[in-house]
């Protein structure tokens, strides 16, 4: 397999945008990778967008042609890939895939959503499509309930508090106060998360990452073609993906993600890379549940420790693994497909020391789950080739 | 680039099958393909899945992990490819690039659609999303309606007959009558064409492929996996995908689809075939005038003499390029995501000699097409590998 390179990067404001629509989204998300990255637009051979829902949210499936339509990218392939939360990720390693074997030296990964043209239980309708429609998503189980069930599983299991889970948020939005691309610009505290609404007990407001619209996107590149370009090379060390059951009910632990786990195996695996040389994660918070339980599934910290491993700013910048260093889901918000490819830009920009909040970072991780945790993806990002 | 096999092959019966929910059919098209080929579950090591809405049609997203779980293969990586109606060939795309890569050695690709669960104007409304939302499906521009402007053109154009038409329907139901696995298994004769309904004129009912359920899969593998297997090895020669502006009336010509030449320049490039060495192609007749212009864009007739080269039953079984051997998406029925994988599973049975409908097969294409032709994608297999 061929070395592949992050050569530019790229993401619109995040946030519930009224004057915007998909097309928008995607066009400057792309155009702002492709010019980030200092490639013509002719050199792109190859386009990949990650959505989950379009043509629930918008009427609009069939998104790749839309996209290459829209920036003016001609006649190249593009395709759409889907896996709900974690579309943008799959889209990303698609891509990689394709310059990795040699068949185009480049290629644009989008990711894109606009959840907010439909009306509030729309999009919590549209989102359970994520988990399994017969079992589930029928009996009117949303998301903010099955990740409320892995929460109080992990509170009784590991005597994980309400106060642990409220630090997450805490400290999310203390890293993403100054992030202008944010949805949200503002500090919270833990008062202020433990008196926030009840969503599905024991998850509040402050537990949840919003509604969002908004997009991202990477140029990706084969060593050659990243050789010639003016930007620090990002490489992809390692990128694995696994899969789980769809419905949270058909797996024998309710507090561990084993898709997480195969994905973490095989991009640590084909990486090379000790856990001990990350030095900044992006990991998908989705619910505040979720960054403790994906801190332990990638193995940072032991199972059952991940609320005490918060509780202690361990996440914290300046701390030993900082993580959601421009705010996470939480705070940047959640446009499904574009989460993802977000996380990555945010690595990039960590990694080429261009991030507002610098992490001096040589290698980055990213963690992006779909559903309940029936798909999960992880990508190593780092400032060196491959040893 | 390493060379990639299909080995395996299998498809449902297609039809309205009320009795079958869509992961009924991703589970027996998949398990038949695991089957066919003679690979243990176990070496199944990613999984791709084309689908175009089944958000819409059966509020049921994230199908790659569905599809895992339900088969039983375990934490393998799993994406859902879409780009409309040639949603199957991009998920068989992005398996051979996995597997071309070197990163994994065998690979299930799935096509799958339930389009009956939903009633009739939802089903329509569903596939405009394959055109422009913004521009086309607002207004209620269906693709029979798109069709019908690219026929009436065509027509005007070149004197292309509504006969002419009509013969592309006659012929594939020719084919296909004996096809068990087909939506409909009569003959139909010229004047029950023209005496049909008319849908969107001068298209009328028999010039449309129907609304269907069915699924269809393949699994792929490296040479040196295909080579320890019983069944004859069906090596991927070449694959081109292409794209176009995703409205109609943004394009220069309504008679040609500049993304069926772009995928059919790749495909033939890379594979070195000539055109004169296909034996039977499979292509996307998702109305009647589609034929007719396919064959042209792929260039085994000049432009504006398709109906001519259909009414001369150059394209039947015996003729210098026998076509849609099966029946094609008018008679098998055209479940959107399922058609691109179900066309490689007839090419697959061709080159081995198990079709029911048997033409001798060195060499096959298929052309699978998205939309109005936003997106086609050409695939060329054959008996032999690359030389």
């Amino acid at each position: 397999m061929r070395n592949v390179v992050v050569v530019g990067a790229s993401q619109t404001k995040f946030g519930e945008l009224w004057d915007r629509s998909l097309r928008d989204l995607i066009v400057e998300a792309g155009s702002g990778a492709i010019k980030d990255s200092g490639v013509a637009k002719g050199a792109i051979q190859s386009l990949y967008i990650g959505n989950m829902s379009a043509g629930r949210f918008v009427g609009q499936e069939h998104l790749g042609a839309l996209a290459t339509d829209f920036l003016g990218l001609g006649r190249i392939p593009a395709t759409r890939c889907e896996a709900a939360c974690a579309s943008g990720s799959v889209a990303f390693r698609s891509a990689y895939f394709e310059i990795a074997s040699g068949n185009c030296d480049v290629a644009l990964v989008i990711g894109a959503e606009k959840m907010t043209d439909i009306n509030g239980s729309g999009a919590l309708t549209t989102l359970a499509a994520a988990g399994d429609q017969e079992w589930e998503a029928s009996i009117g189980l949303t998301f903010a309930g099955l990740y409320a069930l892995i929460a109080r599983k992990h509170m009784n299991d590991f005597g994980t508090t309400r106060e642990q889970l409220g630090m997450v948020s805490v400290i999310n939005h203390r890293n993403g106060k100054d992030n202008k691309l944010a949805q949200f610009q503002f500090e919270i505290s833990l008062e202020d998360v433990l008196n926030s609404q009840i969503i599905a007990d024991p998850l509040r407001l402050y537990d949840c990452s919003p509604i969002t619209d908004g997009a991202a996107a990477v140029v990706l590149a084969s060593e050659n073609v990243a050789k010639k370009l003016a930007n620090q090379p990002v490489y992809v060390l390692g990128t694995g993906q696994g899969s789980d059951s769809i419905a949270l009910h058909d797996r024998r632990s309710f507090t561990e993600l084993l898709a997480t786990k195969a994905a973490a195996k095989t991009a640590f695996e084909q990486s090379g890379v000790p856990r001990s040389k990350i030095d900044t994660t992006e990991v998908h918070d989705c619910f505040s549940i979720n960054e403790i339980v994906s801190l332990e599934d990638l193995g940072f910290v032991e199972k059952g420790k991940g609320g005490r491993f918060v509780e202690n700013e361990n996440i914290a910048i300046g701390g030993d693994l900082p993580t959601n260093t421009c705010g996470g889901l939480k705070v940047c918000g959640h446009p499904v497909g574009a989460t993802g490819v977000r996380q990555l830009v945010e690595l990039t920009r960590q990694i080429r020391n261009e991030c507002f909040n610098k992490v001096k970072t040589d290698v980055g991780l990213n963690l992006n789950i779909g559903g309940s945790g029936a798909t999960a993806v992880v990508n190593i990002l780092g400032k060196e080739p491959k040893v």
